[in-house]
């Protein structure tokens, strides 16, 4: 089995209102220094064979992220692209 | 700024019926050789000045896991640890 990654994140000028809330409720928990939190997805998917990142890509494009609203990338677990 | 990335995962032993939607989905969409699919969260956090990887995992502890289902990794965004 071989795992690839495919990390979902909200376009940079699309607001992200649950990173928000937890950016200021940081200050109320005492953590200071924190600019701005934002949350995505991080999909891990399994192959039967090897990793196949093409295919990976594939899904993501198709059922995975939103064109309209996120961006995603691709890749294999240690952080090669 | 300097951002540290939090990946919050469900512990393996927990089901996910979001990801098994997706893997269940992909032989209708012709795309086979995929074992399983989960689905986690990817949380970026912007440090002010440099990046404090102890100060998000104090973060993730308290606010972004829940450590009863979901185990977190925290890491620079290149995959250093």
């Amino acid at each position: 089995m071989a795992r690839v990654v495919v990390d979902v994140m909200l376009k940079p000028e699309i607001l992200d209102p649950q990173g928000q809330a937890v950016a200021n409720a940081l200050p109320r928990l005492g953590v200071t220094g924190v600019e701005s939190v934002r949350i995505g997805k991080r999909i891990e998917i399994e192959f039967a064979g090897t990793a196949d990142v093409e295919r990976a890509r594939e899904i993501a494009d198709k059922l995975l992220a939103n064109p309209v609203i996120e961006e995603f990338t691709v890749h294999l677990p240690d952080g090669d692209s």
